[in-house]
């Protein structure tokens, strides 16, 4: 497959000047949802999605007949400081789970009418220890960024990004206290379910790789402190935006793998919708940075894009209330006086 | 068909020595969630539900075939103190949209998979206005409540209850001020969407209305302060927790009307979960005072059961991961160490 961003000018250069969706389609789709048999403003967020959608998609009426979840898979490095309950093992044991069928996002999927992709990017060598050395040289990154680009399917309705690898919260928590300031205990959490001690290793991890790997770049950021499957995210929600194609973004990884673009462009992420506030509590922390409103907070903290996958549910019932629903004057309904 | 509830007196009969559901089977789901592949408690809500369900419907891996959605409907004597910005018609006019599928709320139950029911009540003859007289005599109160009993199908898997009638926003916050105490500024809201001067009207309605039927008996707050749509969701309500049927709560306005029962018997509402919380601010105020924690929060308003109906996506999204995961021993993915 051709690299996408073949040098870091390269993916720098197409992070500018990106599309701004469809104006004429958003605008009547919010029009039609106004004359629907309802209170104007009544369906909250589902009223949102519809002309969120309508905007990306370019069509007054959107539709939602291709979803596509994409799960990138990455091994870390940094696991071999115990930052995590479970060995790194389970990151390929996962990937031949979902394969088979039977992970949670499988599940999930199905519900969603979703059809489900997992990428495992070079399993078998892990980062760098991003304590000690910069997590992926130049071309490991780009080429993870282009695998993320390529994995996006031209005229996909909805694309809901993922992602799956032992020890990554960690890595996303140094990427948010690089890109955004704080120290690492303000950035890290309890991941799978890490114990007190193993809390306090993480966010000294964190703290070592920041400080090591210091840049004003948010790409150098994201090659130095990121991963695979983080790169791959970049990627994927960068040629998203190109191709005009909506993106839900998951938990705390996801957001954090799409960071960088929102730090090198103002908008760069107005194209995703954050599907869920996960329990991580840094989450919550990079949304409000990033000013993005959660559409579920479920107490979910299981990435894999299932947070993501349960978002598509919302996305389906606002399409079907937007093409669905009876006007006031269609229906004989009185609407209010003006 | 029978009044379940000839009097008041047998009604109240039936709010005490509540079952409790299957304790059994809520244990048998909460392990089975222990052994799937994921961190235990990492699908947060999704977890809650799956047990929830197995405790109410007494089985330790829930079904969700039949799922109900049942709109009452009632008009209230209320509306002639310009409380609402649409006219009182309106009330029959959305029941003909549901009957015509136009509404929201079919659109909703299309993508929840879940038959709809809209169930008028008496719309011809208003509730008296609360600012002067008792909303509903007895007999009426009782014969809405025994609607509502007989609209709950034995057998179930899943209930949503919801609501239709212009003014009922006005006679919820009456409802609950009686019940919870709070002036009516606490309570009143902007409903379908009044406009400020309609907002203080609104208030003072309340304040005169829980002045003149001041009482401590829940039901006859229920009968003086509520309308015929509020009585019946109180009445499905009740049956079903003695058939075992869960329940999803809509909004602000079904909410108050199961809310007496809480009041006479702690825990009367454990079969149910809110669906979500509206836009409505005393919706907020509401759930608290109930311990109930909403499972979205998409600024809907609408009313019809619209939450409840998403909440039912929730519900397909958890009972999906109950039943179709693997363990980590059938997919060979490690566990963490002990």
């Amino acid at each position: 497959m051709t690299p996408a961003f073949p040098t870091l000018d390269a993916l720098r250069a197409t992070t500018v000047d990106l599309p701004q969706g469809d104006a004429e389609a958003a605008a009547a789709a919010a029009a039609r949802q106004k004359i629907l048999t309802k209170p104007p403003g009544s369906l909250g967020r589902l009223e949102d999605l519809a002309i969120w959608l309508a905007r990306w998609q370019g069509r007054p009426i959107p539709r939602l007949d291709r979803v596509e979840i994409v799960v990138f898979a990455g091994n870390h490095g940094v696991t071999a400081r115990g930052v995590s309950p479970y060995p790194a093992e389970v990151t390929s044991q996962m990937v031949a789970n979902f394969a088979a069928g039977g992970a949670a996002i499988n599940q999930l999927a199905g519900i969603a009418g979703a059809t489900l992709r997992a990428v495992p990017l070079d399993l078998d060598h892990p980062t760098a220890d991003i304590a000690t050395a910069p997590a992926l040289t130049e071309g490991e990154f780009l080429d993870a960024v282009s695998t993320g680009a390529n994995a996006v399917t031209p005229g996909a309705d909805l694309l809901c990004l993922g992602e799956m690898g032992i020890g990554n919260t960690t890595i996303a928590a140094a990427l948010c206290a690089a890109l955004f300031g704080g120290d690492g205990d303000a950035w890290v959490g309890r991941g799978t379910g890490i114990d007190d001690a193993g809390l306090v290793r993480k966010a000294g991890v964190v703290d070592e790789a920041v400080s090591r790997h210091a840049a004003t770049d948010p790409l150098l950021l994201a090659m130095r402190l990121g991963g695979r499957e983080l790169a791959a995210i970049l990627g994927a929600v960068l040629r998203a935006r190109r191709i005009g194609v909506p993106v839900l973004l998951d938990g705390f990884v996801c957001t954090a793998a799409a960071a960088p673009l929102a730090r090198l462009t103002p908008g760069a992420l107005d194209h995703c919708r954050a599907a869920h506030v996960s329990a991580e509590a840094a989450h919550r922390r990079l949304l409000d940075a990033l000013g993005l409103t959660p559409l579920l907070d479920l107490e979910m903290r299981l990435g894999e894009a299932s947070g993501a996958a349960v978002a598509v549910l919302l996305a389906r019932a606002a399409i079907a209330c937007h093409t669905g629903m009876a006007t006031f004057a269609t229906a004989g309904v009185s609407d209010r006086p003006e």
